[in-house]
């Protein structure tokens, strides 16, 4: 019997799209689910396609051409974990085992360094797109040996998304630099997010649009430099008219947010670096606010906000207020997210190409937008660029935009709008910007009370004052 | 021989500090250090006192009274451990292992169960006031057995520091509890500490304050409702003259700003609870941002600010508005430590006094303030309060003074002035009041690319749309 050439373990949804995926493309493909009813149903669903399912470890195994290649799909954390073990005994020297859930990029690395002790290859990818992606074209972030991506580059290549006829998909880097990568891009989904909802929160609340005029105001920002898939999707949710009431559904919506973990990572990881990301961070913390939706109920019943006088200014001036405001905080939300993988490469030797990570990331994904080719044209003109607002484009924007991000800040203080992800982004701006901060006061308390030492601004070294004397 | 009453590893200067505070208080101590010089020199420090010097872990343990009281001042981490690993031999049931240094909560854990296993008792500690705290009266936050506390107590008691005849130290509770404690006491030291850099900085670039004035202005708020530690020591920090420059020596001293990272443990524990703590969190951030020095004065070559006047407002109220700014934010920055105490006392079981926590805060500790008898009285009147906002002391203050926070945040915004604790101090009670947030918006996002689903205001029930159709 022909060999297949790869297997992928775990039919799930994303499991299925992805095997649906590489199928359509013309490889063959062998499948193995624990539980025998899913790969039946499977089988059935996938009729006539050239697609086998097997029902034991072993038998998925012996089906597969050498160097074998299997794409797990199953839980990320000890899920994953079982099945390498089950599979371990089966394996060869040269085998590649792919791991395309959501894990976190230390178990990646440490499996990596596990398997590669047995001959066995091991890449951690990072796969972007929900279950739509998976089965037309995701965004495909593959990390491990360069060798053993080598041999399955030509199957990403072929599933993942297109723009431009390129793939959306490159060699991220050694061991955990896939999965590293997929988490920065899911903690910039979490900052792309709280800035857009902040945005409708002040079209709502300070000019009173309702869902129409929302839905018009997002799709004409479309049109331009904001031009994205979020943005898209979100003028697109304010069409939708909730069956049951006849109202928006987005009005029917409870606000409380899900989250399941990345964003939460991306900011951990940023602590552990000394990387600054306040934008992702408050993002996330944005969300743990939201779910406490008793106690916010209860005491928006004690607790007062501000006398608001209704909105007298220019409305169309406001709107672009807004866009400009939401603009500029995205860019430095992405040069936050982009720094700290900046560091993360440094710290565990990745070699990331950033240019190249910001074109993957132009299709496919959730976070893919117009404005990542002017990264990637950023890091062409520098590619060890620090920071992305120090590039001449950028600095540009934000130059001209930053009187609107102020004026948007200042207004929602006033009015008692929540901004924080546009808070976060001024701050963040004005302290990059700033060659004298106040922590030289904060290293004085630190010596005062601690002896914690400082340096001078006038010569090398570091000194230590006896401040009661 | 006669027994000593308790034992002191480790003589770096916390533990001599602590070893002498103890013995002052009428018990006689045995000390052992790994390296025979450091013993022998605090021997001669210490001549004539009860202490006795011990040059093997096995004679040191045998000069202790039982249940022997060993206290570690070793560094947290490895030698911890190593230190914990070389004592386990030579101890018996019922002895107590005191771990006093600044121990990561989880450590503390997990040596308290693997100690408990052999019958032997162990405490992590809290002990916070720096070198002058350790001698002359520490804040002192012990978790652990509590019936290994009774025994300890009584030391503990006569060691800590005294506020109104009280000592400020109390049992905290089981096993990392007391650790946890410390922990957040340093991230509110963290922000306490930016929280007056952005008062300082705002008087200074707003109102051209020279370091004289600022001692006045910081001076007289330590005279009212802010009255604290670290407003205290601020107010003499801008007394200080550099001997060599002959100017104010804050000015002298660079603006970088180093941590040891207790700050950043709060952050991350906070994001793996789910409880918001952007206060202290864009504190740990605005020391990242400050240590990148250079890379800020690259920055501010080419990136602009605004264009700003000169201030032409009423200076008075001007300095009102920041010390409210201030104290509001620094009441919304304990309601978020607190806050967090309380998500941990429910995960990790620990039952938790957070009145009791606020007293031993009161006196020997870095952030020991006036207002923390406040948050006492908060929770004497409803110990289950989920957050100091809604107290009705806290409620009346943040009402009264948002005026002013908003003002400052505004005024901030549009003069370019970071300040990333205050706009996140106001951001969080903005969130925290408002009943209903745009997180609507987030998830019919996630509900579109992922499916993730969304609840309703109208019903109960977990809902999917196909967004598409």
């Amino acid at each position: 019997m022909a060999k297949q050439q790869i297997g992928v373990i775990g039919l799930a949804v994303m499991g299925k799209n992805l095997a649906l995926n590489i199928e359509s493309k013309g490889y063959s493909v062998a499948v193995y689910n624990r539980s025998r009813e899913k790969t039946d149903e499977f089988l059935q669903e996938a009729k006539g396609k050239n697609i086998v399912g097997t029902y034991s470890i072993e038998e998925f195994v012996n089906a597969l051409e050498k160097p074998r290649k299997i794409l797990l799909m199953v839980k990320a954390g000890a899920p994953t974990d079982a099945t390498i073990e089950q599979l371990k005994p089966h394996l060869e020297k040269g085998d590649i085992v792919i791991d395309g859930g959501n894990t976190y990029f230390k178990d990646t690395q440490r499996r990596n360094k596990e398997l590669a002790e047995l001959g066995i290859h091991f890449i951690g990818t990072g796969v972007s797109g929900g279950e739509e992606g998976a089965l037309k074209g995701p965004s495909i972030m593959p990390g491990g040996q360069k060798e053993a991506h080598e041999l399955v580059r030509p199957i990403f290549e072929a599933i993942a998304a297109k723009v431009d006829g390129e793939p959306c998909t490159t060699y991220i880097g050694p061991d955990g630099a896939g999965h590293y990568v997929k988490m920065v891009h899911n903690g910039i989904e979490y900052g792309d997010m709280q800035l857009i909802a902040e945005a409708y929160f002040l079209l709502k609340h300070v000019l009173g649009m309702d869902a129409a005029e929302l839905h018009e105001v997002f799709a004409d920002w479309n049109k331009g430099e904001l031009n994205s898939y979020l943005i898209e999707i979100t003028a697109d949710i304010f069409t939708k008219i909730d069956e049951e009431t006849g109202k928006p559904l987005v009005d029917v919506i409870l606000d409380k947010a899900g989250q399941k973990g990345t964003g939460k990572w991306t900011s951990q990881n940023a602590l552990d670096l000394g990387v600054p990301l306040p934008i992702i961070t408050e993002s996330v913390f944005a969300r743990f606010l939201s779910a406490m939706k008793d106690e916010r109920v209860k005491a928006s019943k004690v607790l007062a906000g501000p006398a608001v006088k209704p909105f007298e200014g220019d409305r169309a001036h406001f709107i672009e207020a807004v866009r400009r405001a939401l603009y500029m905080s995205k860019i430095c939300s992405y040069a936050q997210g982009f720094a700290q993988m900046k560091a993360a490469s440094e710290e565990y030797n990745w070699n990331l190409r950033y240019g190249d990570i910001a074109m993957i990331f132009r299709g496919g994904c959730i976070i893919r937008a117009q404005f990542l080719q002017k990264i990637k044209e950023a890091y062409d003109r520098d590619p060890a660029l620090s920071n992305l607002l120090l590039d001449p484009y950028f600095q540009d924007i934000v130059e001209r935009y930053q009187d609107a991000l102020r004026e948007i800040v200042a207004t929602a203080a006033m009015r008692g709008i929540p901004v924080p992800g546009f808070a976060s982004a001024l701050a963040y701006y004005d302290s990059y910007r700033t060659a004298v901060l106040p922590a030289n006061l904060i290293q004085a308390q630190r010596d005062y009370f601690g002896a914690h030492t400082y340096e001078r601004v006038d010569k090398e070294g570091i000194f230590h004052t006896e401040w009661l004397k």
